[in-house]
């Protein structure tokens, strides 16, 4: 007997925002430990470089909220900039602009189905969590990187 | 100006079912790309092989909802077994006891307050975000592994 509401909520937007930015804090000392060379260029199994995943984590962030909030799908850049601060600098400035989209995404909005990026239909938290976990799942694969590379990845854990 | 009613649901708990399940599905098809030697034995960068990461996703799941119905919350075990076939038993084993504890948590318990395993403290709501969040970086590092091994991991965009 199911004594469940399902209309109850298991997280609010702000705790799930809350939620996201610590993850990209992680994501952001991921970065951090490579060094330029290996962000551009260093990968295993002929995937992509590090870089290159950061980059398309930030071309789908702020443009998935700008969807949710104003109906733009506009897909991000994902050129690698020459250097890491050049990137982390594109992180932090996303890390703004994510705060800000948040407070204007209705709350109705997570249930609407929305068509994110012109091609993926469905509610708009799936939207949202499809961006989240593709970030974990590339963040996953630098810290095998940063191994291979005798580097100490930063705590999975630590959300600070 | 916020316009956001922050008791609002972003996910319903049936809704982050259906997302775990989904992710779980990703993940059995990841273990059974592996074959038995490579699940027990193959590794990058000193790391664990699948077989342990899948392991320790599978002592954290059940055991979480458990925790979470009753506040037993003893972790499982994390010995991997001799074959693939008996990790992927135990996989869906804990499939179904999924389903049956999660219709017996409480809707409210998500945002109340628990001692995960004795020593994590937060919302409910966040112990099991972290249960998934790590099947995914886990995940996201045995795609690597199958990419060095030169298989084609599963998609990470078809939970069916």
């Amino acid at each position: 007997m199911p004594i469940q509401d399902t209309t109850a909520s298991v997280i609010t937007p702000e705790q799930l925002l809350e939620h996201w930015q610590g993850h990209r804090r992680v994501t952001r000392r991921a970065i951090e430990a490579f060094s330029d060379v290996q962000l551009r260029n260093f990968s295993l199994g002929g995937m992509r470089p590090f870089g290159e995943m950061a980059m398309e984590v930030i071309s789908m962030a702020v443009p998935c909220l700008r969807g949710l909030v104003n109906g733009d799908w506009t897909m991000g850049t994902r050129d690698v900039p020459p250097t890491k601060s050049e990137l982390l600098a594109l992180w932090d400035e996303a890390t703004e602009e994510i705060n800000t989209l948040w407070a204007q995404v209705p709350a109705q909005k997570w249930q609407e189905n929305v068509m994110a990026f012109g091609q993926y239909a469905g509610p708009a938290f799936q939207t949202i969590l499809y961006v989240i976990d593709n970030e974990i799942h590339h963040r996953g694969q630098g810290f095998v990187y940063l191994r291979a590379l005798g580097i100490e990845p930063p705590a999975f854990y630590d959300r600070s």
